[in-house]
């Protein structure tokens, strides 16, 4: 059935119409939501919470056990997109991997620029560290924008000198503001929904005349040296191929443990079509148990695991 | 453990006297041999059989079952190393998946520049399938040249006609006889085996005056479109680390299938030391994961699967 999905998957993302003028930031938001929201799977929990002073969406999963915590970041250009057009493929990942998950709110552009968003992410992993979350049970993860966010996150906390989570897990991540990678050209006719002049209007929205290639707005050019685990999943009809691929070897230049995954035929954060495309699902499996797999490799004391294993 | 682990290898492997003249070829393919040789591993039986023409060394584990067959093809620079230096790496490799391997004595330089090591892979491979075997059934690994060489022959393989066999694996694979990465220099300090200057040598003797770029020579230039899902391991610690992440990145952009996974701390071919180095036992286990995941994978008609699965 695989083929038929990625085919029908492309043709359905190519049938969205694109008007004569572009959209407005309302405009942009409000579709978004209509064509990437999908609510949160069945016995999963939302609750409306706080954390770091954004609003955040708690996703407990019926699955959950024990102290792990998940920090999710949402993608859109970090122009649009919310917990709640992520609720869906933000609850999947915590389903999956039994994880009580908090989804941030952050401030979008360009109502508020870089780095709005990268001081409400440090400020939600901050409050979790500072409400006696043991890191070693903290795993964080995003998808395109808020894949670049998550990694920006994380080098922010070490710039603050708090320690690391145990795992971070990207979807597409968009790493470089700069539109750098060679795949931003070569992979403009393959990519169903986004053309360089797309990514390019996000990157004038959020940095402005800014530097892009500043490591907290563009984290593949900063040194990732201290990171943990990276587990990072990206379609090969994607612009944003050759950001998942630039900060796979730029992690593995600082030495960071690295997974890098290319699912051939995909389009950008194909996790989003779980239960209706079978590579997302295995996909998301996969980002589950690598999430979960270092959560218990962090535990070495037994005192800390669960009673039956 | 592993911590220790990882550093005892890197002190041992420092450890290696280098001599104030360089050593000749004889000294290398000798040295080599003592360095790095391990017996095939208990409960494998070897034979000494002939495929492609070229001398061949067959290594039969206990574990294997059905069809699968596993083309070895082994390190060296294209200049040193043999089936019998790697009948211990690609023993272990077979034994974990279950699978029949045969380890080719490819044609070494100087005395057999490129192409010839290409000839010999594709000629091996056109054997097997001659001889019969499925293309659903093979699989194809190599490690450092090998690894290379690897991507080399099922590009030589499509470029003449024949099908793809179901999965490639490579360890370190060194893609690039340019030395274009800029972890060539970038890691020479973090490398505990090569510099620079080693692989380029190894280059000189392969490829000589000829051009270095040629995409049999270095796969990372070539046109990846069509190559079967790809496994890619490599160590952090290797000046050879950005020609795993761009041959990831070329293969991505030629809509293959691949996974490219970076161990933190650990130097080229970290295979070679299991049993005493968990993450190359852990590496080879999943390496040995995905051959026969996609051995069975392009088996969807259920006459050709085991009884009891």
């Amino acid at each position: 059935m695989s083929r038929q999905q990625r085919d029908a998957l492309d043709a359905l993302l190519r049938s969205v119409p694109r008007g004569e003028t572009p959209p407005t930031l309302e405009q942009q938001r409000s579709g978004f939501a209509a064509a990437v929201a999908r609510p949160a799977p069945d016995g999963v929990v939302t609750r409306r919470t706080v954390l770091g002073g954004r609003p955040t969406l708690e996703l407990e999963p019926s699955t959950a056990s024990g102290r792990g915590r998940l920090l999710y970041l949402h993608g859109g250009g970090y122009v649009i997109g919310s917990p709640d057009t992520h609720a869906g493929l933000a609850g999947e990942l915590a389903r999956r991997a039994g994880l009580r998950a908090l989804s941030v709110d952050y401030r979008l552009a360009p109502e508020h620029p870089f780095p709005a968003a990268v001081d409400d992410g440090l400020a939600a992993y901050r409050e979790l560290l500072e409400a006696g979350t043991d890191p070693r049970d903290l795993v964080v993860a995003g998808d395109s924008a808020g894949g670049g966010l998550s990694v920006a996150t994380l080098l922010a906390a070490r710039e603050a000198g708090l320690p690391q989570p145990a795992a971070v897990v990207v979807f597409s991540p968009w790493v470089d503001l700069t539109l750098a990678g060679a795949s931003i050209r070569s992979k403009e006719d393959a990519d169903p929904i986004f053309t360089e002049a797309d990514v390019r209007a996000y990157a004038d929205l959020y940095v402005g005349a800014g530097d892009r290639a500043h490591p907290l707005a563009s984290p593949v050019f900063g040194d990732l040296t201290g990171l943990p685990p990276l587990l990072i999943q990206v379609g090969a009809n994607e612009v944003l191929l050759d950001d998942a691929v630039r900060l796979a070897g730029h992690a593995g230049a600082g030495n960071v443990e690295v997974t890098l995954e290319v699912l051939p035929g995909l389009p950008h954060v194909f996790q989003h079509h779980y239960g209706r495309l079978d590579e997302a699902d295995a996909a998301l499996d996969r980002a589950a148990r690598f999430l979960t797999g270092h959560l218990e490799a962090g535990h070495p004391d037994s005192d800390r695991l669960e009673p039956v294993r």
